[in-house]
């Protein structure tokens, strides 16, 4: 199979791999129908994470189960299935608590960017859709696999709901995906922080309602100007460096609540300024499974189409220049067709 | 009146001063029935705070309601109230989400180790008992002042109830009143993190089912083993330091929840590793006022009796010695009789 292999920074090769396979019985094997690159993978890309040695990239996938182990019940092959970054069993009491990403046998799926992946704990982490998708669902369902589930998980760490004020910090495909997602759950009032016309206006079709271009304390006083003084109910922090952290608790009005779900990089919260802002922090790695029935019941109805944020479509062979379209932000997220 | 004033590290004077006084029409004058030494007021006496200048000290009080001001409604004269370090408006949007402590027109309520007490705000921040309470219930009317309130509400940050396991970290007041708050939330296993025999008892007492004396990475690793390996459900955070705030939160189970009343001095919070813990994070100076009224319910039918953790009685004029003796850890909590 051809898959992308990143060797260092600014050095993702395409090559030809030995194709993925069963290795335990609780194991699957889906064909990737679609895969693309993360934000996340911009880490390695410009060499903040570094690479040891050469390492198959890419963790979103949607595809159709080619091979099952002994073990696996839930899914079978010809199946359509989606799953998340960190396969799961499900089962375990943080499974069951739903935080799937934190799960006690958890696994990173790791490769995905290549025309055959093996996903470990196949009955604890792929979910099947009703039958097969049409052709123009697939960049949504794959949108699933990680960029929505994760703008939703930030959401819901948030708190978002009917009567809030909700701010996003960040534009990316993850920042998108929360305003979707805050939509959807129902909040009042969504303000998008972006400085991109391409990105405002996917923003404001996914429901955003006001668009604040400033950062960093600038922003904080826009948003404080919008709300009365008070700051949001809701924020969601969808970057991960100190001053988007920081925009985000400065954003907030007491009691209310930040959702982090950009990989922090060198973040440290002061703790005493976290004290008397009085709000509160949750986040993480996103915990997509959880979400996952529902997302793919949204997209099979069609009542959202979060695959809107692939602004650009490549063959896997050009995967490196995927990378450098997001790294250059030419695009807001990349769909590679295997 | 007399009046506690703190000149500098270890140098706490009991002076006469002027009376307190209504200055605003939203005022009240109260006439302390007792008052005491407070955790937070020993940054002040160790010098960790600076003290640019000679300040009143204290901030918990509880007594009877000498004089009001023109615009007051909600309480009289002659009758006992009890209120929060922060007076509030309680009518604000903040307020009314819970946050009194957060108020937008807040007002720091100091100088409450004297004979008299200003109080701002006296409509939003004093509540009256039902009556004249008998004199054995006036320690733990003052405990809901500021300790057991902030016991509670790191309880309450911390989402506890039926089903969890909770651990505490810190064994002062404010910890084994979160201990007490964590029985009546209805906890199924409280785990108070303490090596003083004497604060481990009146933890049994409030209703701890363990107790772990290991601190740092060794009282982690001592509640990982009572839990499975998982994490407890629910922690508060009851000491303020960079070591407890993060036992707090490696102590916690992904998705699990630290709730953080002690005031936070030089804690950075690493970001990554609090994304990867999947932990909520809440905390901040306790809304007491939220929970005077439920507080003095359960304490004026004797159904708790946070009082206990005052274990020095003193009169007013040796306020020094009651600094002392809580700064060497001799006494849990000190009560000053005016």
């Amino acid at each position: 199979m051809r898959g992308a292999v990143i060797y260092g920074p600014g050095d993702v090769r395409v090559e030809n791999l030995d194709d993925a396979m069963i290795v335990k019985p609780t194991d699957a094997v889906i064909r990737l129908a679609a895969t693309c690159v993360c934000g996340s993978d911009l880490w390695d890309w410009r060499g903040i994470n570094h690479v040891d040695q050469p390492t198959p990239m890419g963790h979103e996938y949607a595809g159709v189960v080619e091979a099952v182990g002994g073990d696996v019940e839930n899914v079978k092959v010809g199946d359509f299935v989606i799953g998340s970054f960190f396969a799961s069993d499900n089962t375990c009491p943080i499974c069951q608590a739903g935080y799937q990403s934190s799960c006690v046998h958890r696994e990173f799926v790791g490769g995905a960017q290549a025309g055959l992946l093996r996903v470990p704990l196949a009955d604890g982490t792929l979910v099947a859709t009703p039958g097969m998708p049409e052709p123009d669902l697939i960049p949504s369902l794959l949108a699933a696999s990680d960029v929505l589930g994760t703008g939703w998980f930030g959401a819901v760490a948030a708190e978002v709901g009917p009567g809030k004020t909700v701010a996003v910090v960040g534009d990316g495909a993850v920042g998108l995906l929360a305003v979707l997602a805050a939509k959807q759950l129902g909040a009042d009032r969504i303000i998008a922080m972006s400085r991109h016309a391409s990105r405002q206006e996917l923003a404001r079709e996914f429901g955003a309602t006001d668009i604040v271009e400033e950062r960093g304390d600038a922003g904080v006083a826009k948003i404080m100007e919008l709300t009365d003084g008070l700051g949001a109910h809701s924020v969601i922090e969808a970057v991960g460096t100190q001053e988007s952290m920081m925009q985000a608790i400065h954003s907030t009005r007491a009691g209310g609540h930040v959702g982090f779900v950009g990989v922090s990089h060198d973040v440290e919260i002061p703790g005493e300024e976290l004290f008397f802002s009085a709000v509160h922090l949750h986040g993480g790695p996103a915990p997509v499974r959880r979400f996952l029935p529902e997302l793919i019941d949204l997209i099979w109805s069609r009542q959202i189409d979060p695959g809107k944020v692939f602004d650009l479509t490549l063959p896997l062979d050009d995967a490196a220049e995927g990378y450098k379209a997001m790294d250059e932000r030419r695009a807001i997220k990349v769909l590679l067709q295997p």
